[in-house]
């Protein structure tokens, strides 16, 4: 394993496994329904921030464990620290926080959520912070951060929310803490879709499967102006585009793709 | 009453009543529908503002009076009066409203709008630049500027009912100025629930009771966070929020919120 | 007809009709599904840039033909000469994609298009920088650049498609490319409306002469501060509302709307 491929990649913090250019990681306390810890916060950041290099994985799946996908940060483990801390450490645990986001929209690969059951706090978070999002009928996506005495601003919520189901449900979500049950989260394009628990993964892998199958660095271009064009004038971003589209039509997946339509043929994409 | 208490607040031109540091404000023309007026869009501009410093409120609710919430700019009162105005007069009025609107997004306190029948013009936008809204199934909402022959661009508009309910929705209620009946805004985000109109009022001081019990220090952060993120770039509002959230782990409601859970009790708030 | 006068313009590459101040544009290649070739991309580029100035335009209607609206660039008359440009003649090319783009919203008449059918690729992006979209059952929407090896980000999708959608649907739509189908598209808010095969085009015209029967200065206005409020802040946004609102209140229209009413008559409004 060269220090760019992740397939060999050993965390000890949460689970993590790569099988054909698709990694899936997920939280392993499934008891205790996934609660994130100081240590699994800091090396999934680390996780992400690596994937940008990373030559053997082109998709990530963030999986559920258990029937749940994530309870937040642990109210022994996280919020009890947090009460004793001084302005410094809050602020060094908070910028924490927001560097996994941050990595996870930076690390260049799509990223699809696959949750089950319990998804609140931080792990709405993780789910939001994705660029896809599938779950179960059962999931519970809660942005429960006033519930603990907290605004709704965490790690980017009061930015991404309302991008994803407009300013007046995330207002309501952010201020209440409330449940966003499953019919709602699809019914307001928070769930792209929903699935039956027990096909929630294959459901995942496959459409991974079908990403990772399309131009993968044209995918990182894609990724890079969904978060570039966030606050750009229009105008703007439409010579962004302009810039990033010529780029990728001088990859040799474009070259592919047309050469296999002229051929009638099924595009066989490589990255590059 | 102190400077800073609104409880007893005698406002000239509509209704106010604080309650359990709800205050509940109410237009009061409702043989004409409630219009709005020179003074009282003055006098709920002052109101607003005085709201950023009060120690009595925690959460407002503009509410319906007679069926109907506001039915926008007096015809005879205000645009009978503009069509004579030169550009300098003008432009006081449109900033005054415009202040309006700045006052609410600035005010600190969560807004919940209550809206039963006619909520046109600037009664549409009193409601848009509500935090909260939910209506009854008579409900009509239009921001109907262009049918008294000017632009949908009033008072934040066209800024913020993109934001709410989708750019190409809010296109069509703007150029067309017809009415959103209930079921479209509940469909599409602009209202957060529907209520019979015998219990909206119920429900809106539910609701304001509801948030009020949480932690108002940090809703007054939240609803910041959600007007400063609002052009910030994505990574930069994460920065944004880690110091926003840094700064509430230091309130006492956050530790609070701990030991009401360690304890297995039920928080309770104090705003501080 | 004068410079200013599009009634009698003539195109070469697109069917091109003014009548009763409504422009209607259709593409003029039923047989292969209209799909846009050098020479149409640069002609309607320069069309939209008249039309800024046009005196016998109020609105534009962009419709259909032969039961399809646009195939996107043509892979033999486009694709296969990009891909052996290089880089200044690729940037060129996605320049003046570009370019009509920004020339469409930058036209300042209201645009509405009329969608039956296939409606792909640039076609995707046609109506989606229009200001209103109304459609068929049978209207099959796609970002299929993911599937010619490109990036999700052409002509503004990655800015225009999370506004009007929400950035999780967006995102699905620009990683996989599958197909938005109709009853989709009207209830994600991408379709203002949905309309049979039969009646499209009437139903269009209809909206169209609604919209043209407005304050035809004041819906520039909208335009162009939909455009210019696009990451602007709020507060910003609301000063820049109340300038464009008291411009408005200068024209006759302002004046004219405010007589109807007091002599209980339909305002007859002239655009100035």
């Amino acid at each position: 394993m060269t220090e760019l491929e992740l397939a060999g990649l050993k965390p000890e913090h949460f689970l993590w496994e790569v099988k054909d250019r698709i990694a899936t990681v997920r939280l392993n306390r499934p008891d205790r329904k996934n609660p994130l810890t100081f240590d699994s916060y800091a090396e999934l950041r680390d996780t992400f921030r690596k994937l940008v290099y990373a030559t053997d994985v082109d998709v990530v799946v963030f999986a559920s464990n258990g029937g749940n996908f994530c309870s937040g940060g642990d109210v022994h483990d996280i919020i009890g620290p947090l009460v004793g801390m001084d302005m410094k450490q809050l602020l060094a645990f908070t910028r924490m926080t927001g560097d996994l986001v941050k990595a996870m929209i930076g690390c260049g690969k799509p990223i699809i959520s696959a949750v089950d059951g319990i998804c609140v706090g931080a792990g709405a978070i993780i789910a939001m912070a994705s660029d896809l999002r599938i779950a179960t009928a059962e999931a519970k996506c809660a942005f429960l951060f006033t519930r603990v005495g907290l605004a709704g601003c965490d790690m980017g919520a009061c930015a991404m929310l309302p991008r994803i189901i407009g300013q007046g449900r995330a207002a309501e979500l952010l201020y209440t803490g409330r449940v966003m049950n499953a019919e709602e989260g699809a019914a307001w394009g928070f769930w792209n879709a929903l699935h039956g628990a027990e096909s929630l993964e294959a459901e995942a892998q496959k459409l991974a499967t079908r990403i990772a199958a399309g131009p993968t660095f044209a995918h990182g271009i894609t990724k890079t102006q969904l978060n570039q064009e966030w606050n750009m004038g229009l105008e703007q971003a439409i010579e962004a585009e302009a810039q990033a589209q010529a780029i990728c039509m001088q990859t040799r997946d474009f070259e592919r793709a047309y050469h296999a339509f002229v051929a009638k043929e099924k595009p066989v994409f490589q990255g590059d």
